[in-house]
């Protein structure tokens, strides 16, 4: 065994050691009470401290994402992994010194993304953010329908209602933020009274646009619940089948067939 | 074959393109920004690419049913299929000139609607506006119900509270639309409390109102719920005694029968 | 035949005839718009209008629920049926004159009931109520918790926030509608500052109560969904085994017993 | 048997009393009724009233704990159902004299908590609450995603927004509340409207905020269903089962074993 093979598996032993995952948790949880820190007033003293802090989270999280890099065995393939790249974009974006200040705001966000690093180390919340994920394409038509809702209506919002209120209604994007607003009910009937005192059948446009996109809302709704029903139900199915390797009504009619055959050879 | 039906071909080879029907889509999504950015301050040389833009996309829409209308096989069919119809009309108001001031909001309107050709040239969507559709009847009753509920409540409201507030509750279709307000919860006590110092109790009104409201949503979602699981239970039960062909418990019965026949043939 | 008999089948002929069954809807309908046109303001003749046929209405729901009475088998259980009740109800208030200026609201708002007629009318709709109703015991815990929670929290709200708002926090039947309000999210964090100015920690109070009546609503909720699934499931599998008549494993079993017995008999 | 296990016998039959838990039950709704009275202006002679009231209830439940201390077999065990420490806890604090003004308010809250002791009593509230309880730890890595996003925003609010607004940006803790009052969408567009000015495309923040924590949440709510429709289907096929005790693919497949059996030792 060579020596640098010697290294690499110290390096693995190291990454996949409990206390190293332990400990870059509480690290991770303790860079995000630091950034809850930095937006309370501190005291000069209390300023130093995080000052000082963040720069040890800093080299901790250097430090770490190597031991990873090195441990891992296809030095290539560390990268296909999305969640790597992007601890590695935080990690390195953070060492950027935040003394200019055109940039201090800009390093202090990127402070802030190192707490989601927590959903990239701990794969329970990993798997839950893949299925999230997962889930959105199945929802790509309805997706599409409401865009579409959307965009129709703020299109004709933004013709009809642009000289009444241009601030809600001046284009077609303020008109679908709008929409969006009248969507969640937030002060809805203030936005349908102003145009109700110019176009007093305007509140068909506003209960039309509500039922058609709860409608369409419910019906995604619905659909995911089936979707996810049925793939648990097919899981389900599958697992009992597996598991009690009972017999099936295919196998009882194989017997029947050899018995059958018994009858058969002795006529 | 005759000169007149190789034309058909010809224009049914268009129409069955998937070039033909992706440059469609390309339009379709090409007018929709244009209806978008008519509703932006625009300068007098971006007001000139649209109006000529707007003629193009016109144009194009017009050859294109015709494309359409020439290649179906069956002229009077044609108009059977109501997105057809809703195409064709969209296409023709088009034709109509916008320089006129009054019916140029008309105009520009019916613009607004072509967006919704897409609807109508995607299948996936036009399925899903079906399903949306096909569901609406099931809830006949609930939606007539409800109706009832409002009409009630709207009448006993535009009786009592009449003289608190002409504006919320002046008649009986006023009061409906301040019920619906009601419903979606948007400033509902400001309206309650104003009640109140007439009518302390009317708190009961409003309250008996969003109970009996959210009941009757509730069981016209779980109804729509439970009626979805059951068609996707039956399909599924179809599909796997189609698809796997599996031996049934009828399937056994014969067989048994068959075997007690043997016996009995020898004894 | 006695001739009393003969006289009990003309009207239960009249009873059962669709025609009638119709023009009551009908008229019910009418009673209805009634109802709704009152609520505008008329012209006199309009007025005059509207007396004389409301004065029709009441004539015609007088001699409707004679002809039932008097088609109905046996007077006394006439009055089991609530929705009888509820009919006979209506029709008799409605014949106190509305010339008193003091009972002209009662017996207006006593008119308006006459539109939930159309609930008692409609079998659909009268099936729909009921099975509203049946789902309420069901929720009797569930429903008794929520309102444990709420009293817990109003006696709580009404000693702490008294002396900040009382029109609010006065006691706690007031504290009670505060809290339902909050828990509709109508300005609830209005009322949420406001305690915060005296007692900074009040945020608790608040979220704490949300996060708890929203959790106990969606377990009433959910125990609904799964409650309805189960019955339908039941029914289904119910319908299944009487309609289809299918051979079942016990079936089976019995003829293999018999095949067996055949099979011994020989030996 | 010694007279000390006798008096045992005695206090226990007490306890199992029926008369005596439905006094327990009269004495709650009281001490309930108690407390809400307290919340109104009472008049002198009421406020003595409601005094005596107090300190009779106070006395019958130290008997009641009493009694059902003495009737528990083993002393020690009792003190391992955290209802009876709950319900030991608000006797033993109802005790502390209310005379001093510091402790007074704190005194009247231990006696708002006495109505909980109604979910103590009744089996189906206890049974309600502990499966509330037992729904919690599966939502555990939901309820920490949903906490990761919103801490996450709130350290961008609070660092983008602070100079806006410090009333709702003004630290991470603040900001938090701020984004939970944007989730329940309770006038969160002015919360937006205002940060606009600033940040004309803060609308990302707020809309990506929504979606997010949205589609989260009705995660959860589809996960929470999804489990106990499975345990709902898997208590169903077990009691079916169970009851049934009918014949099983198993069963026939021993069946025709012996049937083959039968057959190869006739040959």
């Amino acid at each position: 065994m060579s020596s640098s093979n010697q290294a690499l598996n110290a390096f693995e032993r190291i990454r996949s050691n409990k206390m190293f995952e332990l400990s870059v948790i509480a690290v991770i949880i303790g860079s995000a009470l630091l950034v809850g820190a930095k937006t309370f007033q501190l005291s000069p003293v209390g300023e130093q401290i995080v000052y000082w802090l963040d720069i040890a989270v800093t080299i901790f999280f250097l430090l770490e994402i190597s031991v990873r890099f090195i441990a891992h065995e296809n030095k290539k393939r560390f990268f296909h992994d999305p969640w790597n790249v992007f601890d590695t974009l935080v990690v390195t974006i953070s060492l950027i010194p935040i003394s200019q200040a055109d940039t201090a705001l800009v390093a202090r966000l990127v402070r802030v993304f190192r707490v989601l690093r927590m959903v990239s180390i701990i794969p329970e919340l990993r798997m839950l953010l893949n299925s999230l994920v997962k889930a959105l394409p199945q929802l790509g038509y309805v997706l599409l329908l409401m865009f579409i809702i959307f965009y129709v209506y703020a299109a004709v919002g933004a013709t009809l209602f642009h000289a009444i209120n241009p601030t809600l209604w001046g284009d077609v994007a303020v008109s679908m933020l709008t929409l969006f607003r009248v969507m969640t009910f937030e002060d809805w009937t203030d936005v349908m009274y102003e145009t109700m005192t110019v176009y007093p059948l305007s509140w068909i446009y506003y209960l039309s646009f509500i039922f058609l996109t709860a409608f369409a809302f419910l019906n995604m709704v619905i659909g995911i619940v089936v979707n996810v029903m049925n793939e648990e139900h097919e899981r389900i199915i599958k697992e009992e089948a597996e598991a009690a390797n009972e017999p099936t009504i295919a196998d009882l009619k194989a017997e029947l067939a050899e018995i059958k055959q018994m009858l058969a050879q002795r006529q």
